[in-house]
């Protein structure tokens, strides 16, 4: 989508080089990195300068090529790869989708191509299934970051939105800062900025309140992963939101391109939930701007102990529907809609 | 209570000035502010220097005793001291009491003085009402700080933990940070260090998962104004904590000293809801350990517009009981039990 006017992706391959954008610096630097390892690569994920299920996705896609091309030892480079992060399924998927690409002897770099050409048409046409949900002067509500920069192109959550724009709708959307990580203060209202989109960040805590307040119509947001029994893991606090849209009676959808989609997983408890750093909670990271750098505070005191489970599961009946590719879904259609995969 | 084994209070009268704890620094310093004028009281309740509903009625308090002393105009100094903030009803009560009994002829600094006292006998009552929801190996949460830094001493949500732990019970805290200005985090999470009780700061987003997972048995909440119908106004996020408990089947407990109960009020609607400044989401505040200084970083976008209302309503009907220095009500018999104050 669009930075300062000008098309961009999230991730690509261009001259032996995998190139991404440099995600923390957001919203107050753009920049791009170039990798040209598979280790590389899976510091990136682990790290998070690249973050998203389907961004990741495509990045684990791409870093299998990265270790073709360098004739590592692909079983190795698969390990260490799905060893990076433990909750997006779409890490597993594009992995093992590579690998099984080499091994029957193609070329795992065209396989990565096409693993992430996938996500993007897949995107838009999530887009296009969405965006029919998004009234004229509707306000909408997100978490975290679902956007373009969470996958190839377009985004999950996001696509509906940028696809009712293009089809002249104006409306509006609360975005949850998101914390700890605040990908939605930073990384969706950067999107939302540079697409010309009205928006508010909110602290996390108000989305309720709006809800409450008949200031919210629809509410959509991305997923990690969802599992058999329509069960979804997201982003942590999409379950309280999704309890509050209920006991509100607002739609609350979910965006998963079909490389999210897990059958093997009956149950969004079966789905593991990954405990990040307590750093990530204790400190806050963001421009300084007397100084002008990227600085790191401290806000809780050294001697507390700090909890970070950066996912949550949230129950299938609190969801209204799932957005995919393919179209809307109710979550108990979902095995039966993506068992012939 | 303790602050490095030393008992402290957050605000007191002393030789003709009044002095407090400064909130914002916490709780990477701990330091004591000395004013002499009305107009900095008022101005310390409005920049947040002191917070919390009673600490503010205390405060409030104190100032007009200020103003007395200064041989002010006291009519004008309860106008500006009544226009710092709208939402807490601790500020109209006690800057009303201390006005009324001046005006009788009597001394304000003893007015303010009992008032004081009073929010300090009514927090320990509170906790000792309280303590016996606690049991020996139970898991709490709260939300932002209604604890001794937001009243005199003892708190209200935090009063039952406190008088619990002295009966020897033992157990655990989940404190959510509370975003924007992180008071959980800063300041709850500051005294509970302090009185050695066992805690994790949480984001926001996790409360719910961990509700959710069974994790928590009990949540206690300040307030800043209980309404006749006994709905609630506490700091944003409470609503939907309240929502996501009752969901899950966990009783949900307002703390509030009968000064914060306004039965002018019908309902949590007529409650007015204060929207505080863009700056306090868009940035963080905290301490750079790199400088060794308190920094203020930027989290989102500067062309992104912000939304910051500062307090949610919470409807009667999600909270289990209100604790008060007269004991436990439920939400509706608040109006009877209150009614001859």
């Amino acid at each position: 989508m669009l930075v300062d006017g000008k098309h961009r992706k999230t991730v690509w391959f261009e001259s032996g080089v995998l190139k991404m954008v440099n995600q923390p610096l957001l919203p107050h630097s753009f920049e791009i990195v170039e990798l040209r390892s598979y280790r590389e690569a899976a510091n990136a994920i682990k790290t998070m300068v690249v973050r998203g299920a389907p961004a990741i996705g495509a990045t684990a896609a791409y870093a299998m090529a990265l270790a073709q091309l360098a004739g590592e030892d692909l079983q190795i480079a698969a390990q260490v790869i799905k060893k990076t992060r433990p909750t997006a399924q779409d890490l597993f998927y594009a992995t093992d989708k590579v690998l099984q690409a080499a091994e029957a002897g193609g070329s795992a770099i065209e396989a990565a191509r096409e693993i992430a050409d996938d996500y993007e048409t897949a995107c838009e046409a999530i887009g296009a299934c969405g965006a029919d949900l998004i009234d004229d002067g509707a306000s909408l509500n997100t978490h975290c970051n679902a956007g373009w920069l969470a996958t190839v192109d377009w985004g999950t959550a996001t696509a509906p939105m940028y696809k009712a724009k293009r089809q002249g709708k104006s409306f509006f959307v609360y975005v949850d800062e998101t914390r700890p990580r605040c990908q939605g203060a930073r990384i969706t209202a950067f999107e939302l900025c540079h697409e010309g989109i009205d928006h508010a960040v909110i602290a996390d805590n108000a989305a309720g309140h709006y809800m409450f307040r008949g200031d919210i119509d629809l509410i959509i947001v991305g997923t990690d992963r969802v599992a058999a029994n329509g069960d979804i893991a997201n982003k942590i606090g999409t379950y309280s939101s999704a309890v509050v849209a209920q006991a509100n009676n607002i739609p609350f959808y979910v965006a998963a391109p079909a490389a999210t989609i897990d059958l093997q997983c009956p149950d969004g408890l079966s789905i593991p939930i990954e405990e990040r750093g307590a750093e990530e909670v204790a400190y806050m990271f963001g421009k300084d701007e007397s100084a002008d750098r990227i600085a790191r505070i401290r806000i809780s005191p050294e001697s507390s102990t700090v909890k970070n489970p950066a996912f949550d599961v949230t129950p299938a009946k609190y969801i209204t529907g799932i957005i995919t590719e393919r179209g809307i879904f109710k979550p108990a259609e979902i095995a039966d809609a993506f068992s012939s995969r």
